[in-house]
């Protein structure tokens, strides 16, 4: 594979990384100095460019997380850590069907059409169509509008689909929508809520143990880089104290819930 | 969808998840009292039984966290919170073509065959065949065995293929085995590393650094769960502090690393 | 310094610590074999002995630390990492007069008399009288009664002392005792609360805005062990991960809040 | 007690902490406003003023944590959860005798001289005249120079004191100072390592063994604060990842250690 005009690839100079669309005559300016696209354009992914200030710079084909970390910003992102944990712990890979609302910046909605494709389908739910528009176009940057129908509605009221394998609530009154989502999965299908309070996780929790779901699990996950160097290797300083905190559970029988 | 005699079934009584294949006339023997499998065959996900002490017990579809928690152990396996980074961060998905070493407890293997599935492949290396029983056991349990080739051999020598997406080494050098990866690996595809110790971890970067891969990444995950109960939410208070440390890095152009 | 008759000693056998009182003739039996008191009698601090079974045995005198993870316990008691907030982040020290409820095990009543010995002085409250038993005699143990006026009361309703330094609240409600707690404080002195679940910390903290504290701090502390040994060192695998939060404010001038 | 003029004051606004000297006619100016010194002169701890820009404003007398945190820097500092170990796990009180390598900015020197006094003695060695003129300087200002003996000297070479309670060390090359603390300290007394890096630590831990220190504990100590709001509650977003790994070890025979 080489480089061509109109591909995507990742610059990455020390630690940052730029996104960047290829285009004969462009420049990426970095404060290390700036490179040329056509410098790029016929390089091999990995290959090692100098910048005009004699900076390293290697370029790759951009990732999941690159389109992740990249989209362009509305409202606060769901992190890569946290998306991780809602893929490998849903399972969610190619042909599933996944709900998702709202539809924020599309970071998530991003990393859900990756996995599902190329045989399954994200449904994105927002409120109103100016909110969407930011999700739409980092959507379409990863390239995978045909993945993800975005819709236009409030899933406290209705969720259309039906039979669905994963619905992920990223919406600041989960309890309020645990009915319809009820309503749209499939028996045994996961339910999941990203919170930034624990006191939205007490009560999404509660409505969910009311609501006919079980095997709830509620976390948090903490993730520590590493500085390593011949004999002086040790933790990065700066850490991320908190993004939130996730709920998992499972569509199943109501019970009656004694107090 | 309707469990049938056969089918696997994970039957969870409070916080205990039990895997088991429904067989007519067997019985699952838990502390909380037993379960006859004739009571779960025609219940359909979800469903809420009664263990003979009265104890309510759900019944799921096993899912990947499941078979991956469930394995047959020999050795120590990678941990859901491990696998859901690797799997995040590389991108690994329907259709990559994927080399691990060692085959260990075939927990990764289950996971990666998983993702990698229906049109990928998962090429699993171990030095001695007996050693990979285990594995392949439990990779046939989760009925994947058709998306992983179980190889003999050492990784340290060689790789046997080419232009792999990437390569995980859960092996105790991963040092030696850095020239075979390179050589296996597409250009800009992943080197990844799983290791117990933080003198391996710098070893290893050193390595990297020094045969061709950049854009290393050292880190370790952290997660704390949490008890969510009316007006007493709370951290759980045990928690794990440790399973290994995780290294990414990218295969690129080879260059002069001045000291 | 030698060890005699009657004292208090620490024996340390690989991690595991026992806190005996010598006496001549006396066994301390441990699963790696027995030790006689005799042979300790006479020794220096940091002496190794043996046990009957070969296993090497450090004798220490007890530490603050000791005294207090030692003490008998009828309640969860506060831990060395919580103790060690409080005590450094309020600067109780030799002199200082600290208000406590509950006494509990005596675990934190221990640790604030130690600190502020000789010339200093703990109030440790307590509602009922049976339950102070167990604070008493594990205060006595470590040979620091005289620095704790052990009281029933409470507090609640009424605290009796003036111009306390510091006063630490380990109670199930400590809105109830914002007031009387006020006013046993000087001015700019601390109120400090630990409480095991996060609703509590919200209730304090809005009760202490409104109650005349300012200054106010929510943290929790973590730590984790590490082992280490030559190329493989590593963290622990075994980790707490809660105990509870803590609350630091301090007293000042009531004003008010606007919502 | 009230302030006057030449009283230390800690003058908090919103979450910042400004440590002023009361001179009549001053002023202290902060990006929400400036407050006259004259307005503090004669206020009680706890009281709250305006800023001229309307922003409330507490006074309080500065605690030890204070003047840990506002220390002239010329180095690295130890924090104040790390200083809250130091002195909780080895017990420094009033009268103990610690030494301690080097002097740094003298943040952990004032903790200690603070915990000492009045009764004890801190030793604090640094290599350099000229680099202790900080640390000298923040130790006066802290008002504990008398409990202070400030000492030129290399204590990988010698250390002049006997019977020490404590030594903490914080220099990079703790292992070579082993022999000379362990004649300076008395049995059974605490030598403490501090240390960035982990290698270092690795390093340490094994010579503190062949070097006659027992009971050795490696750990590293994480806080989170949380912020609090009616229905908001949340971690801070922000975290320190790192600062630096604390050793624990005490002084006993010295034995052969198999390999």
């Amino acid at each position: 594979m080489i480089f061509r005009e109109g591909d995507k690839v990742i610059v990455q100079i020390i630690k940052k990384r730029f996104l960047i669309t290829l285009k004969p005559g462009a420049f990426l300016h970095t404060n290390k100095g700036y490179i040329r696209h056509d410098e790029i354009i016929g390089k091999k992914p990995g290959a090692v460019l100098q910048t005009s200030q004699g900076a390293p710079a290697w370029v790759f084909p951009p990732t999941l997380r690159d389109y992740i970390m990249k989209v362009q910003r509305q409202t606060n992102i769901i992190y890569p850590k946290d998306i991780a944990f809602i893929i490998a712990y849903t399972g969610i890979k190619c042909g599933y069907r996944v709900g998702e609302a709202g539809s924020g910046s599309g970071a998530l909605t991003t990393a859900l059409a990756y996995y599902v494709s190329p045989e399954g389908k994200v449904y994105s739910y927002e409120k109103r169509e100016d909110l969407q528009k930011v999700a739409k176009s980092n959507v379409e940057k990863a390239g995978l509008s045909e993945f993800v129908e975005f819709k236009i509605g409030d899933v406290t009221q209705e969720v259309e689909e039906k039979e669905l394998d994963v619905f992920i609530l990223d919406i600041p009154t989960p309890w309020e929508a645990i009915d319809s989502i009820y309503k749209a999965l499939k028996d045994g299908g996961f339910l999941v809520s990203y919170l930034p309070t624990i006191g939205q996780v007490e009560k999404t929790v509660l409505a969910m143990r009311n609501g006919g779901f079980a095997s709830i699990e509620s976390m948090e996950v903490l993730f520590r880089t590493w500085k390593v160097e011949k004999d002086a290797t040790r933790p990065d300083f700066e850490m991320v104290g908190h993004t939130g905190f996730l709920i998992f559970s499972k569509k199943s029988e109501k019970i009656e819930i004694p107090d």
